[in-house]
């Protein structure tokens, strides 16, 4: 069982909930009607044809969401991953067999696997503290999931102003001019967080600040979040941007275009390996032949102290046809379903198609966490910074 | 005036001449029905879902052509060209109105330029030398056009072969193994030549002597001839290919999993800067990062000795629309005619869209020609061997 179902922006926009939102379709939100609770996600796939959103009733739609990348983003995926457990919880599903499935929907975005951890040690918690009648427990236990699901939402918003904060400062340091074109892979903001993003809200910043001469954005292939998801963004918050093909960011960086790069992660090793998406690591080595900075933005739960490096990292692969078909995000075609494919390469054709890359710590310039910066990257400044982090956290 | 029209796969395959080629659909061939002379050209656009041959009446028509890519690659350009000189000749249309408009059809591929050239040189020359009626001499210098550029289809198919065989011999020379894996990027097959291509014709001599373990496929966006065109090419000669975003290379190059880089090359500066289809200087970047060789496959008349660097080559900066939007090269789809584009990005989108970049000669390990290889690349001895090719061409 796996029950989705759509809404369109028509009856989303009635919601006085979402208008408050400084964008205004949240990327996620949980929602308690009378059919009981749900958790609802704005489809990326459909971005930016259409504002669709997906009900998800039950943790297996919530799995199929994250593996259509109906919603995608380390952060976001953390929060997911959470919502996900107390909607097990609260749905009376069976919370342990809900939490390894959800974490396992996919392997290299460490923030899910934490955000599902949170939820269940809080529902566990409760559950093992519990008095009362059995149905009272579990009650108790469901509220207990579903405020750490809340609370891990509300820390992502404040983590993410405070990335904002300090990736600026690193800009204004680092940088010479006043002005600053950043240029940008994937997607990384408002639709991947519970605030404004990483990488992405560091730019938004300093687009407030008057400081964002230029936005570059890699279309980002084989799925274009930088196209469809990124220039969405840039646009909505009226951004100076201007879109690429990936392979046109070399070309940038020649003609001196390009003053530094910022991305996001989706896992950081111990050592300070960076994961993430795929054509991030060319990036880094165009940015070192060319002495620009480059930038990874990301929150502290990103860092995974059980990884000790880049080669331990789990690198997704994903279908063939991503690559040998483009997809179509807009409102069906005859032939083709929105989000389909359509093919580009002969039949047949064999894909190779890694989800993420992996950058070393040496081409990383610094790593921008809501607890500080991290330059030069090494595994005892990170160490310290992550440890310090859990101390404040915990006290 | 523009007077295309388009024939199906279904009547070329009855055609005798065609059957007897290596490849089933030549890129372009002179045909001379009863109506007059035409020339015709497979539909780059098209493949690979579809095999239609546009038929060009008229210089206007081939110039449409070679805009929208319908034929392009720089050998293939030159050739074309060249029959489009003689095409306005034998059509009685104003023999250098033709032979501007052609030239300047685009900008950077240097071969284009060269082949009009050639044909309206031979052109001139039998005017001039004319004797009898105006109507005998202008058949005469028509006739002189044409045979200018079969031969520059000939020359083509020969220099093409010699390539293929050099640029074997230096990869062996280079690579240790026995067995090589190449990566290369957009198409530079037997669809950009009168013979198998340039760095593609390497790489399937390679696949011929049982020494190509892997070609990695560059898809190369944002027009996807990687993977729309060599896919197909690879296909068809039953080669071991994989197909990649150009995203993923870096994976490669990290896993260790490329031995040398082949591309074409569209102009080559007299200091042996080479201008290639965007995404080809970020290879040779990571290229150089990996200690990987990076090899240029192209003949001499790609070499312009008018341009003396990289600064000097103008860049050709294409429509937005090639990036905003991906195309369906297979069969109307309601809405999107085929070779048509499907919106990705949001409405309003700017985008940075150059069809080529150059890369430096210190990135540059060697330069393969039908006359040579120049390793290292210096002005000097890509001008010496440009020299000779000159000479003996004369002689």
């Amino acid at each position: 069982m796996a029950d989705q179902y759509a809404q369109s922006s028509e009856d989303i926009q009635l919601s006085e909930d979402i208008q408050a939102k400084t964008i205004d379709l949240p990327a996620i939100r949980w929602e308690e009607p009378a059919e009981g609770p749900v958790l609802v996600l704005l489809d990326q796939t459909r971005l930016p044809a259409e504002e669709v959103e997906l009900v998800c009733t039950d943790p297996p739609a919530l799995v199929q969401a994250i593996r259509t990348l109906a919603v995608r983003g380390a952060p976001l995926l953390g929060i997911a991953g959470a919502y996900g457990v107390a909607l097990a919880a609260a749905r009376g599903f069976d919370v342990q067999e809900a939490a390894d499935a959800l974490a396992d929907a996919r392997p290299t975005a460490v923030n899910l696997a934490y955000g599902v951890r949170k939820a269940q040690e809080a529902y566990r918690s409760a559950f093992g503290n519990g008095a009362g009648d059995a149905e009272a427990v579990r009650e108790r236990a469901a509220a207990a999931a579903l405020a750490a699901a809340r609370d891990l939402h509300r820390e992502d918003a404040r983590a993410s102003a405070k990335m904002a904060e300090n990736g600026l400062r690193l800009l204004d340091e680092l940088l010479t001019g006043g002005t600053h074109r950043i240029l940008t892979h994937c997607n990384t903001g408002a639709l991947v967080s519970g605030g404004e993003g990483t990488a992405f809200a560091v730019a938004l910043a300093a687009h407030r600040a008057g400081r964002l001469r230029r936005l570059w954005v890699d279309e980002t292939r084989p799925l274009l979040q930088g196209a469809r998801l990124t220039a969405y963004e840039a646009a909505r918050n009226g951004m100076a941007y201007t879109l690429l093909t990936d392979n046109a960011a070399g070309s940038l960086f020649a003609a001196g275009e390009v003053d530094a790069v910022l991305i996001g992660a989706d896992r950081i090793a111990a050592d300070g390996s960076v994961a993430n998406k795929v054509g991030s690591y060319p990036l880094a080595v165009l940015a070192r032949y060319h002495h620009v900075p480059f930038i990874v933005v990301a929150p502290v739960t990103t860092v995974d102290p059980e990884t000790p490096d880049g080669a331990s990292i789990e690198v997704e692969q994903r279908a063939g046809h991503e690559v040998t078909e483009v997809t179509a995000p807009q409102a069906p075609l005859a032939g083709v379903e929105a989000g389909g494919g359509i093919p580009v390469a002969p039949l047949g054709t064999q894909a190779y198609n890694p989800a993420f890359d992996v950058t070393p710590p040496e081409l990383v310039t610094a790593i921008v966490t809501e607890w500080g910066v991290v330059a030069p990257v090494t595994a005892d400044d990170l160490g310290e910074l992550c440890a310090r982090s859990r101390q404040v956290t915990m006290s």
